[in-house]
């Protein structure tokens, strides 16, 4: 049998039944940044500032789409999302996004709060691409969760 | 006015209007990978062995998200897409991926590509956090698109 | 900080985190109006007498459309919607829809009450349109919820 | 036969066959109000004011929802959608939308347009519910259609 | 290599590149039907008769559904449906559903027409479950295809 | 009044109010085949074997289908199922699927379960359709659901 819980005995790929699992609060928070040309990224910041329509773009769509997982990703189940949140900050050559999720549920939402980071950094792309379509996304990751029974996790400090 | 073509002359987020564009042949390829642990490679590796179930899902999710870009997108056309596939690739310690997206159309695919590669390393994510939940996505990219009025774009070598 | 709960103390968009309200029973009824001219109404009316279709399309329009608030409203909570109706009245150039939704959880419905009403009004113009592009949306309104702190609501008497 | 051309011969309803039309340039401009207290017209100012998000993410949320007319409204066909945009003005005790959307093909865009401006303004009911959940929203009507065989149309001045 | 035209020589699954393909008429039917017991044959008889919202409400669901059929379908192309419809007929211990379905196109839309006539039999079994649990779906099926460059087809008869 | 509890006392289609139901463990079980030529069965099991490309893609097609039940059949709620699986079998000139679905709530998952049974076998005639466009899906039934007031039920043996 497979150490891969979303594999059964045989290697079929199924969806996990989590029935027998203890709802509890679960907390999830994942990163990522996109780096970019000095250009794009002084054109974004400007785009930015009057009207917050490149980053609260950006925002929106992480949200949306983190409520559109179970959709998305095959074997994720579909969850109730109490809350999701999308962070962004201006770095040198660089935007970091940062997410947070949560839930009161039978299973984790890591994977929102990572479709939710990838989906913003993705939809900076769209709309910086004309120019520069040399950025590049990277360090996507979950920072930490908490909640179920494994309790709390955090990424190791680099 | 701003500098991204998202952004009406008041800073307002828009979907770019492609009425005038000329319909043409258009390709992107994007690619990006996944780091992980030995562990959690090796799984993976043994668990795609027999079935294909989870590069084999993995290549599914990454096929159905390419089609549903202008859902999640907010400023993306909606595209009838001609084609799009997704390949892996076993490294050291990481699986990359690439795809590929083609359409006769008024506008490219470079969002579709990098949807479909993002969307197929996050499931292989899923399927393997029960093993290393520390797992890294990164080096997304676009790496070539043909077609439009800006023509041929590659990236370049780093 | 914003008054506005969907707004952050920084002036961001986010899903407010409701993981600590209580799981009540909540109700919401929301109505609206389409008012067309003589003609199109007639139309209407004798479309839907044999078979049922117009209103009979509208209802289903906007019971389908009530359970995807979520993905519609950008700061919506995905809802597991435990009932919802739509129903219509002839007035003397108007048809009315009312929609009640109801849930027993930790937000209200009240906007999958009103959007299963503009949806079902948004069907009546589409499909009476060939007749009167002029019919006009109007009166869409919250009438009354229950449930929840703030308990019952009900919209003033004009 | 019934004057409704989304009803078949025998009454039942179907989607039009539009095989037979000429692919033109579509272009639908609808518009619609919300009424509110003067308390959340303040607020949704302010809220608007330092990042745009209130009118930002109305603005996505009628992009978005113009995309996926033909999955919300029974009998659209779905469409390519070559632009979409949604403005607002501020009123005295009301904000006004207006969205434009178009489209070269054989069919209308009127729906998109009717569809973005009544999610941008159920957007903005949601974000100001917890101020006045008496919002009113109304005059949602097309403005005016042109391309087709039947042309021009425009709504009559009141 | 694979006979099937959705594996490439490695035995992946792709989505197949119509770019190349020529737009023509293409058109779908496809039928299948439901058996029930008299009871259920009976109510549902009755249920339609004053308003139709039985096989109405199934209509409309296999209309809905065929314009989703990309998304349901892995390796369908998404499509711009030209026309849907569906038709019921009682027969003595079941009820048979035919859908059609056409587009001016690089593919066909057989898929189109399988899901439609498929979700119309399921929300027959939906609405009719509470009385005969037993229902069985069979005999869905293409019937006839016309355009691409296979041309026509039909069903042999049995 | 009608049997049949989809239709209120009008005889209009709404979604069943399931507030006051109690929540128990539900567990639904379907299943159906798809007939189909020689060469096409030969094609499949080849297809299948190297990459498990043709059972896995529809595999995972039912899986996801199942999650958006509620989006596809009108009347059926919206639900949070906690496991979806779909196996095959080959028969002499058949494959049958089998799918069960689960949830700790207050309705049955039978819906889900048939939902992915026939997207499942949906898919498999599309995989297929190059080879042998006559493929027949037939006997999807119900075979088994446990849980809710009415507790077990069983297909009865044919």
């Amino acid at each position: 049998m497979s150490e891969l819980t979303h594999l059964d005995s045989k290697g079929s790929a199924h969806m996990v039944n989590v029935g027998d699992k203890v709802e509890t609060r679960r907390v999830a928070i994942a990163s990522g940044k996109i780096s970019m040309s000095p250009a794009a990224l002084t054109a974004i910041r400007a785009g930015d500032a009057p009207k917050g329509d490149v980053l609260g773009t950006a925002r929106i769509a992480g949200i949306m789409a983190a409520k559109r997982t179970g959709e998305l990703i095959p074997l994720c189940h579909p969850l109730g999302l109490e809350s999701v949140s999308v962070e962004f900050a201006f770095e040198d050559a660089a935007i970091t996004a940062t997410a947070a999720a949560s839930l009161t549920g039978k299973t984790g939402v890591e994977m929102e709060a990572m479709v939710a980071v990838t989906t913003a950094l993705l939809t900076i792309y769209d709309m910086g691409k004309a120019i520069d379509k040399g950025m590049v996304i990277g360090d996507v990751r979950l920072m930490e969760k908490r909640g179920g029974k494994s309790g709390t996790w955090k990424a190791s400090a680099e």
